[in-house]
């Protein structure tokens, strides 16, 4: 590090914009490999210790979360600007987040064990023995979000699904809210102490530079990177993890604009679309990655009425603080930008504050969406874009161009099946998840969540960051070929002390 | 294409090196644009196609192979110098392999179908119904490895595992045996005939340029690409696909040693232990990418005759044609350069025929193998090192040291079962696949097989590029939420058309 530049940084006021009292130290390079090396030392015993005790280890990290809510919600509250409400129930999710995966973990599933069974008598070559079950990659580093500093930072769904997969997690917090990621990564040493494990498990690394990120993705012994950010950050990042002499996995949560598309019949079966649509694009104040940023409607005069009706409803939105000044700027930026472009109208909140921004909803037709391929980039905050099509075989061709979203949502009634039938199959190709009659913001954390999609959703669209099956990022298979029984892992084993499913020469046996 | 540049090339017999009749054309950007238009343009067609309708076109291409099964093998052998019975052999692993895709495809598990159940009555808010299957990505590029004309090339296990999965597929035959690839390519388009399939489901392109390759990997409508052949060529295409304006998978298996552990109880215990390895090691000349490139052995009498046994047999090794021309002077300088090393003794075959190489064997001590990590390099071609350590600690050491391989395998018996397993773990670490009391030679074809491990030996050492699970590196998951019955796809509709299993919050029902 240049000896000149600074050694602590500091948090600021999202309200206020001052900075907030305690200093955070700027890690490097140095600690990087300090906790690199220390997480690679303990990530054998790690990946070997009981799935029960990963389970307990991530029951425990939940308890010392809702032990500590108070002071975490207050001082993410002072950071992010975001409500306590919303952040008590950020607690909530991350907690119950840590338990499904205590779950996952301790039903051994993960393992993914599959038998082939062996015959001697095969001709010409006999049939071997194998059995192949998931194991962990090793340390893996995490990177803390700006909007969820809870649930999608420190303790949230990156880290707890590879604590539970088995790999030693370094998180990178996110400089928008350090003294939230100091008081989490507390909670975790807090369990790893109670837990008789080691503290190298887990580490926080802080700081306001750029090469603190770079050296955690380049270094050797990281073998997987969980991050969940902007376009620009991530893509950087993961062009760092394919180019090293060993490209790692690099899951990516990146950006999306979530398309919407609304049938007239939906308009006329729903008098609260319109509330309900405004509600979503500007809940969390549109940080949200789910955020319904792009709706395309049909040329008609429900949707004339349903526009009107949003107009109306953003006028009287009351302005927004977002999560840091930057954020801001680049929002006000943006819509300005966009506002001033041909083609394009733009509502906006009337109440504005200095610090605070106005939501925006601009609408445009497909013609003028056609010609300005800027407008499919996401904007972050609370502002969206209808865009009004001519008939539905235009919204038909549309939905066939459209880039990578984590989400794609329809509105229709049975009166417009066959349409939603042709639309669904673009739907599929676009995104991880498709909902009907709903708004995608709000992502539930279950078994069959993909909270994922085609680039730049995700940089692996054959991965989910949220739900069960998250835990399969820091996991690859092995097979064991005629291995006895006192060698093989518990997983394989023919007695099957661990209790688990196994699929045997092609179906599940449980 | 520069207009100087010959529009046609050779195949070349391998064992004289002349060109063998017929020209192919040698295609380029151009046959990659029409291609993979045609591909897209067939590809929600084709992923839509039911499953007992795609495991019947797999059938089909089985079928075929064996019906020209004589043709295809006459061709092969002249255009790779692998002998006939081999090559009549590598027909029925093809055809097998390709009808282990079908009965997978046909059980529909492929779409791995997870429910969960929803709650309107759950506080603070209801909890959704959302379901969640796998999807074909849409097209895909396969490009053909040089020492498996069959089983790794044209209808090799990409290609099969990518159609089972519902992705149009383009070949990039492998110079080496283009006769073979455009043989077997007709028995792929007879096949879509006959199950009056499009045409542009599967296209073969040739050449001997590199823009082909480049073309293919970098094309906005291919979405994921299976690669076997050399680290250096792979990771060209590997960082090509990583470089895209859409990141796109690459499933490329490059390299491996497949590191082999001997302990002395097990050289006790099998008197034939030198001849399996020496057979194992010069198996398809030594062609094998499972080939036991490197066995670590205890310095102790049993090990003094184990190796001079071994090198008694390679002495009396007849000479190998290899594959091509280029494989062969590579061979050659490769080990004529280890040969000169320091710390090194090499034992050649004392039978030399102009064109033929010399099956060799190098011997070396622990000390001498960590002065020279070039040692840790694949060498194609029948060669192996014995490195001698000094003490079982020794070995435990050095395990830990390697970079990723397809395979790791260890001898030993009961009486050796502490240090065993004190191996195990390393070994679970750097491999895809252990082997226990056997040797790496020889991939089985099944539910539980892992082609893979870490890198170089794979890109994605999540994935197999052999076996059941191979479907899955062409399958991407996605989430319905709150979808009707009516709009929802059969693997998800609560009525189970298909008959598959599903995951129901969180446990297996049939």
């Amino acid at each position: 590090m240049n000896p000149q530049e600074p050694t602590t940084f500091y948090a600021v006021n999202a309200f206020t914009g001052e900075p907030l009292p305690i200093a955070f130290p700027v890690h490097g390079e140095q600690e990087v490999n300090q906790a690199a090396s220390a997480a690679q030392n303990v990530a054998r015993e790690f990946r070997q210790l009981s799935n029960a005790k990963r389970a307990s280890l991530l029951c425990s990290i939940a308890s010392e979360l809702e032990v500590k809510s108070e002071e975490i919600v207050a001082r993410a509250h002072l950071e992010t600007a975001l409500p306590e409400a919303r952040l008590s129930g950020e607690i909530g999710r991350t907690a119950s987040q840590l338990r499904l995966f205590a779950e996952v973990v301790s039903s051994g599933n993960h393992h993914q064990a599959i038998f082939d069974t062996p015959n001697p008598d095969r001709q010409p070559l006999p049939k071997p023995d194998i059995r192949r079950q998931q194991i962990a990659i090793g340390p893996v580093a995490v990177f803390g979000a700006s909007n969820f500093p809870l649930a999608f930072s420190t303790a949230g769904g990156d880290t707890a699904s590879a604590l539970a997969a088995g790999c030693p997690v370094i998180v990178k917090g996110h400089t928008a809210h350090p003294g939230t990621s100091q008081l989490v990564a507390e909670c975790i040493e807090a369990a790893l102490e109670k837990e008789c494990l080691p503290q190298a498990i887990f580490t926080l690394l802080q700081g306001n530079k750029r090469a603190l990120g770079q050296a955690l993705v380049t270094h050797p012994k990281i073998k997987g990177v969980g991050f969940t950010g902007s376009v620009g950050g991530g893509r950087a990042l993961f062009n760092l993890a394919q180019q090293r002499p060993e490209p790692i996995p690099f899951y990516g949560e990146l950006g999306a604009i979530n398309p919407t598309f609304i049938l007239p019949s939906a308009i006329r079966a729903n008098a609260s679309l319109a509330e309900e649509f405004v509600a979503s694009m500007t809940l969390g104040c549109g940080q949200f990655c789910t955020k319904p940023g792009v709706v395309f409607v049909l040329n008609s005069p429900e949707t004339q009425a349903f526009i009107e009706i949003a107009q109306g409803l953003i006028r009287q939105q009351s302005t927004a603080t977002l999560l840091t000044q930057g954020i801001r700027e680049t929002y006000e930026s943006e819509v300005d930008k966009r506002a001033s472009e041909t083609g394009i109208n733009v509502t906006r909140s009337e109440q504005a504050e200095v610090t605070n921004v106005a939501p925006a909803l601009f609408v445009t037709d497909s013609k003028n969406w056609r010609k300005n391929p800027q407008w499919e980039e996401e904007i972050f905050g609370p502002q969206s874009l209808i865009v009004i099509c001519e008939d539905f075989d235009d919204m038909l061709k549309l939905s066939d161009s459209l880039t990578g979203s984590l989400t794609a949502t329809l509105h229709a009634t049975a009166e417009d099946e066959e349409q939603a039938k042709q639309l669904l199959p673009s739907l599929e190709e676009i995104a991880g998840r498709l909902v009907f009659n709903g708004w995608p913001t709000g992502v539930e954390v279950g078994y069959a969540m993909v909270h994922g999609g085609p680039y730049p959703a995700s940089t692996n669209s054959a991965s989910t960051s949220v739900g069960a099956e998250a835990i399969h990022r820091w996991l690859r298979p092995v097979a064991y070929q005629a291995l006895p029984e006192s060698l093989l892992p518990d997983s394989l084993k023919a007695s099957n002390p661990l209790g688990i499913q196994r699929a045997i020469d092609g179906s599940v046996s449980q």
